[in-house]
């Protein structure tokens, strides 16, 4: 770090650091990082910028290496220039040539595809060169940001070539991406091949959401405080929405999404983890066993309610006027099927088998193509059980609310009744908000920051295991099975509503409605 | 009204009202009212504006009368004169020429002194005269805007002149100010004087501070609410601090002021009728009987906690510099003694005995030439009672705080840990704001708005019954006691700080501190 830096860097960088202090960021032993895919836009988008920001704010050991593997005929100076533009890009903290130049010096690129052993041996060689020259010391992770239907080569390949194996001292890790399988079978099948390479507690599954400093922050709202955990249950709450809308549609990503959908896309990773993080019990500490017990008890104590003609609703959205803009529907999306019964919107209703919560139903619902961009965990509150007010009078009072603003505006919305101006005893809804982006003068890292520096630290909390993976897909499969069983595909919705109609019936059957976000 | 109202005006006027619509604010019936001390300052700056200001909104009846009685040798055109200006001067709303013309043609002034039977027959005469021309029916109310002393004169003469006693079907009330009373004792002679003349139903005390909107949402926040009631008990409230703070010093009330003090002048009503309205249970309705009571059963279960030279603090202001400019101590304030033990600060402990808040203390203070005027209603909560997080990281972690602010900047807010972005799980103090100003286009009416025409409607909810008078000052009374068997006088404070430091040692002996407002 240079010794100009300015109050404007040091924002974000923490020059001064006392190693008691344990509210300063660790930084990273040595260690180095191999990408598979390091062509694909994950990586240009997202893990290249994410590892220079936190080169820039001195996270990473000065021996870090970065090694790229694909099929692409290039030489190291050609990968570093293309992570050099993503940088450029990307990175959310200024660039600085000294950190840029240090960073550089330990890039490495190996040619080749999966099935040549030879690149993998190359590979090998260039990790054993990289802990004699940079002094990564035999600290290695393999971040796999390829499809799925290429883990057991790779995984394969790790293991011929040694590349999995850790000495005492040592590490070896691999990180995956989701989709972690498509249902419980093939996702079981899939853990089964990592692990029969790596053990569970060196896998590190991405589920960038909970990388989110909103989602991280349910945790501290809830066990920091004295004022919410109190009315978190069964005695006070009426229903949990958890929204994940999109505006986007699915120009592009028939290869992946055509036959996938919405409910495998986010409901079985991103939104039953953020039902994890609202639900659980409070865990004795953060360490990662204890968090991830909590959320594996939540889960296993987590249920679907029936009868699922009533109780789910899924979508697909036709054309429509979105934002000013015509955009056009699911089937005549290029790459897409003009008969495709993929959903675009899915919803689901839950409860949670606890003394907490048992009765609450959690809905969960996503869709492509709504009204706007919008994650949000609402937890609705019951009526007061007595109003000592004339019936008139709180005709404008709903339910009390509290929101935890996932993204975009992250933050909290509170809203509750407030009595109106004026000579009458008149209650009115109001709401209470907290924002993130002004209340702290911090920045908040990207969530792939946060997340490749957990893998380097072997920091695993935020990271989903085997067990709660398969048993969200235990959850979902019934749902998905349901659905494949109609003759009738998802029901249209328009581009820029909120969904199909049968979203409404779902929680109008017992005299609910959705949140307009 | 006149057909042109603007839709600006309509903000403020009811220009289409249903009468089974609760919410629209009723009219008072026909009915006119009578000040004495009309020459007064809180006649001219509150009373004359409120009164326009409930014609100007439609909620005067067609023939309302207002009569002056007071000693000046004026003509009825020269009391209208004043009022005059005083409403252009004070008044909230537009001035409308037709609402004004209206309003003055029932004015009155009866000129004469307190011990004038002559006068009195006068005023009787006058009364009569508006029944008869104006149509107010025989109900009228009367407004003692004048010290205390002269309270037994006037009722004996409103007594014996016939005007207080009513006929069937008809109603006469009369409205007095503070201070009620000095200790117990002189607040059961005035009682005494008021309800030989005036059944208790008909006596409408004034504390102008339950006439607030802020105060009165305070019973709207905790029982139109599910979220907030659950909290409010001694399980997870650590203590409560009411504060009525000013920056304004004493000089040209040494009259009123010198003797009596902040304890009197407001502990003793403004600060314990906040307690109250905190701290009462749940009444089944608003109804005046049923509220009434459960301030009553509050106050009742209301002590003193000693030992009162620790529990206590009582200061005086000296000179120095508030916003910016140099002021003076008491002694030094004109008409005031210069060896004055009078305190302009004042501080007690309180607790509340009910199963609902044994054991929490409820910190009431209140002060002249403070840091800044503020009214304020802090609740402040237990830490939860675990926290799993690492010990640093919840260093800058406060107790969480539920504060209603009652004056300036009208509103809610709530202080909570939230974590700090990052890769740590560091949690800091945030909070959340509710103001009722942008809350609401509807305009908040003065208190004095609100209070007169609940005497005009017969709505004594917001009116101090003579238990709870006697009650606050059975409280009080050990305090005033103590303070005057000390041979010292109160501890000195420099003008534009927060109070004497025996104020924070009161709350240092149990490892509290007062909030900055």
């Amino acid at each position: 770090m240079s010794a100009g830096t300015s109050a404007l860097e040091r924002d974000w960088t923490n020059p001064l650091r006392d190693p008691r202090d344990k509210r300063l960021p660790r930084i990273a032993g040595p260690c180095g990082l191999v990408i598979f895919g390091v062509t694909g836009d994950l990586s240009r988008k997202k893990l290249m910028p994410a590892i220079y920001d936190l080169a820039n704010r001195g996270l990473l050991p000065p021996g870090f290496a970065l090694t790229g593997f694909a099929r692409r005929d290039w030489e190291t100076e050609d990968f570093g220039q293309v992570v050099y533009e993503a940088v450029k890009e990307h990175a959310r903290t200024p660039f600085r040539q000294e950190v840029w130049d240090r960073l550089a010096e330990g890039f490495r690129f190996v040619q080749g595809s999966f099935d040549d052993d030879d690149a993998f041996d190359r590979l090998e060689q260039t990790v054993a060169d990289l802990d004699r020259i940079r002094g990564t010391n035999g600290n290695h992770a393999f971040y796999l940001s390829i499809p799925p239907s290429a883990f057991p080569v790779v995984c394969k390949q790790l293991a011929r070539s040694g590349l999995s194996s850790q000495q005492d001292e040592q590490w070896r890790r691999v990180v995956i991406e989701k989709p972690f399988g498509h249902d419980l079978q093939s996702a079981r099948e899939l853990n089964g091949i990592v692990n029969e390479v790596f053990p569970e507690d060196s896998v590190f599954r991405i589920d960038h959401y909970l990388g989110k400093e909103t989602v991280q922050n349910i945790l501290a709202l809830r066990f920091a405080n004295q004022l919410f955990e109190p009315i978190w249950n069964s005695h006070y709450v009426d229903h949990v929405q958890i929204t994940m809308a999109e505006d986007i549609g699915l120009g592009g990503r028939a290869g992946y999404y055509d036959g996938i959908g919405a409910a495998r896309d986010v409901i079985q990773n991103h939104l039953l983890q953020l039902l994890a993080f609202t639900a659980m019990e409070e865990p004795t500490s953060f360490s990662s066993d204890e968090l991830r017990a909590e959320k594996t008890k939540v889960l296993n104590a987590t249920r679907l309610v029936g009868p699922l003609d009533e109780t789910t609703a899924r979508g697909q959205y036709t054309g429509g006027w979105q934002g000013g803009e015509l955009v056009r529907g699911l089937k005549e999306e290029e790459g897409f099927d003009p008969n495709s019964k993929t959903e675009t919107y899915a919803a689901i209703t839950c409860e949670v088998d606890t003394r907490r919560w048992a009765g609450v139903p959690f809905y969960l619902r996503t869709g492509k193509r709504l009204g706007r961009r919008v994650t949000e965990i609402a937890v609705m509150f019951k009526r007061a059980p007595h109003l000592p007010f004339d019936a008139t009078m709180t005709e404008e009072l709903g339910q009390n609310a509290f929101v935890i603003r996932v993204q975009p505006d992250e933050g909290v919305t509170m809203r509750f009744g407030s009595k109106v101006p004026g000579s009458q005893m008149e209650v009115r809804d109001v709401t209470m908000d907290f924002g993130y982006g002004t209340a702290f003068t911090e920045a908040s890292p990207e969530a792939y920051e946060r997340l490749i520096l957990d893998v380097l630290l072997g920091e695993p909390s935020l990271f989903p295991v085997n067990q709660e993976v398969e048993r969200s897909w235990e959850i979902l499969d019934p749902v998905i099975e349901h659905w494949a069983a109609q003759e009738d595909g998802p029901d249209p919705y328009p581009a820029g509503s909120w969904g199909p109609e049968s979203a409404e019936r779902m929680l109008a059957r017992t005299g609910r409605s959705w949140r307009r976000p």
